[in-house]
């Protein structure tokens, strides 16, 4: 293996005592590691901490000291327990000063709040770092800050809300150290176990230099992610293809598409509408879908199916397939399927019904007992799962695994 | 201010290239971190390190020297990039040895594998730190491990996928130092702004000794968490009453419950049935309704009505308001609520029609423009909402606007 091009290092720190005391989840990392590895650099650390000065500022000395870049979000609003810039301030020895122009843009903003005494605090946002290029708030109040310390280190201070904190992130981007596009391919794959997409990619790849690769499983999919750790791209290409072809029909993009986004592209390519009908998964196969920007071309829309008389009534179940063989059943499945097809006038439909947990388990039909169909033009497809996991493991795999059925029988229909 | 109560220091280490490169959203760290501080213990660093032994040896060094407890997930499976016992062998300075209990075990899993190479390399996840309690798989294959070292550090290695995870990280909680349950009480909000929160609660909790609060805001809900800081649970509980009071009709619930639950409550105390009509939120107020366990007896079931056949046909939406005020109208919105309580024989419908974008804006009804309705036997109520920020986030806020009408609505039906 040829020895991996040079790339800055970063860190990522979020700041707050909601995330370290698990109340809030922290997806402003994932987001700004992605940004970041995209644009070239190797994020080695990704920290929260809470709201805590003396903390935060020792942290910051440490992570300023040891990479290229640290990127920071949360604490830069107006409240009391907001401290990253005067921990930063202490971390890099810069002094704050109060930025007049930001003073006069925050106190406009300040005349919204119905309490006099937060429109006083909102003021504090306009403290900044000596030498700090000031990024202004596209959303919300607060703004960015970007400096570089004396010792080289860069540091970039951003808001914690996602949506203030994206557009200021995407306008430093120029400004990091090193900021160049690093190769990586990433394979969608679905219906196949982490160690045996492991052992294929692994075969398949032999002993091609300068390529790595991670395998990530989550609830019913998984991704290969081949790096360039000194290869060139047409090397890269081609481990992609040799990985795919291994991987064969579980492998549904090259490209790191996801499935709901594959349905969707698969189906327009085709001309073929498609709606879906869920007892178990309650909503959660349609939202996927539609978190697809430009999905309403294709998707037409959804019936949720909690309650029997839902069944009987929009969707034309047969009460006495309910009686006879149970909500949770083949034939219940097909016939939410073929309803939801003619009730919503779609080509294809897929139906979920099962035992998510953590009651309504019987012998027969223990938690984790899920029935899908496929219905289109040229009949029915039909398959059972038994999905180990709470609640949401159950409805998260049984939502994929619909996708996935869709997407297996549109690559039917070529 | 009297002084914090001593709570053991504990840090959470989630391993994986995957998540320092933003490929996967961690969840392992909040659910860590919230169990350890419903514990009792005080958690100041979660972080997560790529699969590298020497930069994971090197970080669980510094932390095992620093913290009581160091919890690390992930890095424990069978493939070549599951560095988590050697980095945490080489930290602590303790041997790893092979468990034949643990080989037999794996060797019978192993058998599941198509694969030849995945079954042999299974058994590298028998190898045990010296003097470690092994906590068996309950899922999956991965043990965990606990061992405390002569430094008197405790040392926690956990599996990686969450339903793995859970049961050993359960299993292991009664053996940390200091688990002991420390009060917190978690008002949740909706309708009001994080800054004007702040300030009511500040009010209302004046001087008061030992209490701390920390405001959360996400996407149209904002929480606030009351923290004993040396007070007794009297004080704790009236701090909870009187910061309630002053958040007025805004704060839905003392005790920490989602809007989907408290919704759920409501409705099921008045005995009334529910039902949803969506578009731009594509079913994601059907699934945060399902995502409660026990929603079945309330909740009946929705209809996502994405394109505006399926608002005719299943709705009932009368096509001369689609056409005179477009999708994305009061009367459409209205219609849609009547047409879903109708149809699906609810008590209550709620409905919601709007631009997600980032497509379909105008300058009438730019992308954000959400419409809602509940409709109940005493008629109808709607409102609408103009929302910041991308298609993710004007559907998150338009789902938490639709569920939080509903609550209002069944706190008026007394």
């Amino acid at each position: 293996m040829s020895p991996a091009r040079s790339h800055p290092t970063a860190a990522v720190v979020t700041v707050g005592t909601e995330i370290t005391t698990g109340l809030r989840l922290d997806t402003n990392s994932r987001e700004i590691a992605a940004t970041l590895t995209a644009a070239g650099l190797r994020v080695l650390e990704t920290v929260s901490a809470p709201d805590d000065r003396d903390l935060l500022a020792s942290l910051l000395r440490r992570l300023t000291a040891e990479m290229d870049v640290v990127v920071v979000t949360g604490g830069l609003g107006p409240t009391h327990d907001d401290v990253t810039r005067e921990a930063a301030s202490r971390a890099i020895d810069l002094p704050l000063h109060r930025d007049p122009t930001l003073v006069g843009r925050l106190e406009a903003a300040a005349a919204r709040h119905a309490e006099p005494e937060a429109a006083a605090q909102i003021v504090r946002q306009a403290d900044v770092l000596e030498g700090a290029t000031v990024l202004p708030a596209v959303k919300g109040t607060a703004p960015g800050q970007l400096v570089t310390a004396s010792s080289g280190v860069t540091l970039l201070l951003l808001p914690g809300p996602p949506a203030e904190m994206r557009p200021l992130l995407e306008s430093a981007l120029p400004l990091l150290p090193g900021a160049e596009r690093s190769p990586a391919r990433v394979l969608s794959c679905a219906g196949i176990t982490e160690s045996d997409v492991q052992v294929r990619v692994q075969r398949a790849l032999g002993d091609l230099a300068g390529i790595g690769f991670t395998v990530l499983a989550r609830l019913g999919e998984v991704s290969v992610v081949l790096t360039d750790e000194g290869a060139d791209p047409d090397t890269l290409a081609s481990a992609a293809t040799a990985a795919a072809t291994a991987l064969g029909s579980a492998c549904y993009s090259t490209e790191g598409a996801g499935l709901a986004e594959t349905v969707l592209t698969q189906a327009r390519h085709r001309g073929l509408t498609v709606a879906t009908a869920e007892s178990c998964t309650g909503g959660l196969v349609a939202a996927a879908l539609t978190d697809v920007a430009g999905s309403s071309d294709v998707f037409l829309g959804g019936v949720v199916s909690y309650a029997n008389a839902v069944k009987t009534g929009l969707l034309g179940v047969d009460r006495g397939l309910l009686d006879s063989f149970g909500a949770v059943s083949e034939p219940v499945a097909r016939a939410m399927a073929d309803g939801a097809r003619q009730a919503l006038g779609a080509d294809l439909a897929v139906a979920v019904s099962g035992v998510a947990g953590p009651g309504g388990g019987t012998p027969g039909k223990p938690v984790g007992t899920v029935w899908f169909a496929v219905a289109d033009a040229d009949g029915d497809h039909t398959d059972m799962a038994h999905y180990p996991g709470d609640r949401a493991a159950v409805r998260t795999r049984a939502t994929s695994h619909a996708l996935d059925l869709l997407r297996l029988r549109l690559a039917e229909l070529l």
